[in-house]
């Protein structure tokens, strides 16, 4: 608990209206992406870095625990105030501070919308390409904190490899600047990257400088539904091996199909087994003759229909079934568990019949998910969070699932982080001595553990 | 000095042939690309990991520096044993240990060259795109270390866009394992990427992960001479906001193109004032269209001869002058102090042409090659070592240039790394708390300084 004269400290560097503490507010931020709910002490609005700076001064001089929180879409219980403490906010400091389209980047604050830096910058010509299914949502502060993926991440990579650089308020109340608008730079310790997927433990991001890409002058969108899950990884492994990069190569399976469609989300074959989406960007001559040759391949590796979009509205239909994925599935049971198991591509199919004989095994309903370009799944657990033992099998299922994504070579999060929902399975991926290792680097920049201490280490 | 028992002790663990102590071997390992000299008590060659984590236990018991080396091609000092110690070096651990096609990725030893990957690679229709200008000697394990571009980095990055993991024996001799096979992973800190470009400070890597991309099928290459060096800036410019994203985008400017035509490396009008080299590739069709685009920008902009390749000989012959740039440079004088200022690419004329008052006011020959497309220069300082006098005049010439970076929104370094060439200049763009970061992050994988303790910390 936080005396009220700490309290009263805190609401004279923010004003009244920015330090939250009703049990309304409290309960609000209580929560995120993930289920489990742990209430904060408060929560506070910071309006500018020289705010936070204060803010961090008072919290590490008398040891109070500070949660930054985006928009708080993690699935991983990363903005959430496990040991109590304050929630800190960042909706005041959305502004996008700079569109540089000579030097083909961006300046924002941590509080800026994905979904409107991406609006913005196509006003330029220009792409902002991490792409995570929260983006209308999600906070590019927090895409950073958890290094976002999304579809998008076969041929564009992820929120890491368009950091450019950062402007971070330390724990002590210090403010450093890693990077800059280059789009090369080596100078000393990468901290621009230690800081992308650090889960809000290392520092507040104040500023953000992110790399832009020419948005694409074309697209092509294919849709195909297969009767048997292996002929669909068949055609994934064909376009891969052919040398094309898509740009998205979405794998829903019969779970999640049967799902959407008695949801009425959208309409195939009872037949159908799996779904693939693709689609490819670029050149519009290149985009062509891709488009055609992923056609081909779906049909030679036994697609039992494909569709292949030819205007972005018939695109839009074919994005309809992936779209309406989640809400379809949130409609099954009360809650869901979505889980971010990756693995080398070519070890898509293994994995995938592994969870399905979890489900067998367990008794538990799993939908697949999967940027399947990457071999990131996305397992859904469709449960409900207060059948207790119904959730003592979920675990169970998730623990064995994970150690056979290591054993494949793969690895505990592709995208989603680690945070309070699987940092009881990083023995799994690291040895003692790493994690240790991880252990001192957060107290070289935190020591005395203020930052976020109920996440993964 | 390291006691006799103790060269005993090392000379156990990797055999008598693979610990070097006569002078000639000490003297072979005494100097890297960079220019100054500092002979090392002995070199060491292990041939495997557990080798390697037998002698980093000793050194790390004994106090004794270990330097790690791959071929000593890096010109910032990186390799040297600067305050004394072992030089270890690699070429025994020179094995690609797997190409994984249907993976896009190998796995490979510290020791293997650059230019032997891409070429096994390309066996398989892959690429590896990091292309250093020293690919053909410079290893695996110094690019990871150094973090190294090239002159694709305009489209494909640096070597941290495509080291997916590690294995890493640190100072105490114990061996962690990070990242892996798939390409998101965001499984706690992103330690791959720290190791990338620590400059043999953090750990010694003997198993590296890295990603490989399908090698395009087509390229067009093209060659623009200028009689004006805005005219080359402002093809720059244009060729980038047309949303073109080339491989290359190299520029020479006039002072090396006067010294590559005398040498004889290559002939162009006396006017000639910068020449740009411009690389595309992609599919055919897109290539074409791209190349005849690219011309156009280069006559519209004022070029004065433009020559597009139409064959890869062709190709290779437009290569030429780039190719024989730091051969022609390294005839003039007797030493050359290659440099690698960074700024965003809209400020590229605004650098070169403070360079060339730089060059007039300290009475400096300075030529300057640029990887124009994003903003990394190469300047170079042709002179001689032995001249004490001249050498001050480019130190300040250096730091000027340096400052004027910086303040432009640059780095220090691009590509070449900090090393001993410019450790004293961090302070330019880092904060005193920043460098205090990195210094205690060392700390914390090598709490006695033994590894490479006379680089940049």
């Amino acid at each position: 608990m936080i005396s009220t004269s700490l309290m009263d400290e805190f609401r004279s560097i923010v004003g009244n209206e920015w330090f939250l503490d009703t049990p309304e507010d409290l309960a609000t931020y209580s929560y995120d992406g993930f289920l489990p709910e742990f209430r904060p002490d408060a929560v506070i609005v910071p309006g500018k870095t020289d705010e936070i700076s204060k803010i961090m001064g008072v919290a590490n001089r008398e040891r109070v625990n500070i949660i930054p929180r985006g928009a708080g879409t993690n699935i991983s219980g990363t903005s959430v105030a496990r040991k109590g403490g304050v929630i800190m906010a960042f909706h005041r400091m959305n502004k996008i501070l700079e569109i540089d389209p000579e030097n083909m980047c961006a300046v924002v604050q941590p509080g800026v919308v994905n979904a409107d830096l991406q609006k913005e910058v196509a006003r330029y010509g220009l792409m902002y390409p991490p792409d995570p299914a929260s983006m209308y949502v999600s906070t590019i502060g927090g895409n950073v904190a958890l290094n976002a993926g999304g579809p998008r991440g076969v041929k564009y990579g992820a929120t890491k490899d368009y950091l450019l650089g950062l402007k971070v308020v330390l724990p002590s109340g210090d403010l450093i600047k890693t990077g800059g608008k280059t789009f090369k730079n080596v100078s000393g310790y990468d901290l621009t990257r230690l800081m992308c997927g650090s889960e809000g433990t290392l520092g507040i991001f104040t500023e953000i400088t992110v790399r832009l890409v020419p948005l694409p002058p074309a697209k092509a969108t294919l849709q195909a539904i297969y009767s048997d899950l292996d002929d669909a990884a068949k055609t994934v492994s064909a376009i891969i091996g052919s040398g094309i990069v898509p740009t998205t190569l979405e794998l829903i399976d019969r779970v999640v199909l049967d799902v959407i469609r008695d949801y009425g989300g959208a309409e195939f074959s009872r037949k159908a087994e799996a779904l693939l989406l693709i689609e490819v960007d670029g050149e519009e001559v290149s985009v062509l003759t891709q488009g055609e040759r992923i056609e081909k391949f779906c049909r030679e590796k036994g697609a039992i229909e494909v569709q292949r979009a030819t205007s972005p509205d018939e695109a839009e239909k074919l994005w309809q079934a992936r779209r309406s994925a989640f809400g379809a599935v949130a409609s099954v049971r009360p809650s869901c568990v979505v889980e971010d198991a990756t693995v080398p591509v070519k070890r898509l199919p293994d994995i995938i019949r592994k969870i399905l004989e979890l489900s067998d095994k367990y008794r538990v309903q799993i939908g697949i998910l999967a940027h399947a370009g990457d071999g990131n799944l996305h397992p859904i657990f469709m449960t409900d969070l207060r059948d207790k033992e119904e959730m003592a099998r979920i675990d169970k299922a998730m623990e064995e699932m994970y150690e056979a994504a290591i054993s494949m070579g793969g690895t505990l999060s592709g995208e989603h982080g680690i945070g309070i929902a699987k940092d009881r399975f990083m023995p799994m991926e690291f040895t003692g001595t790493a994690i240790e290792l991880m252990r001192r680097i957060k107290r070289v920049f935190d020591p005395n553990n203020i930052l976020n201490p109920g996440s993964f280490l």
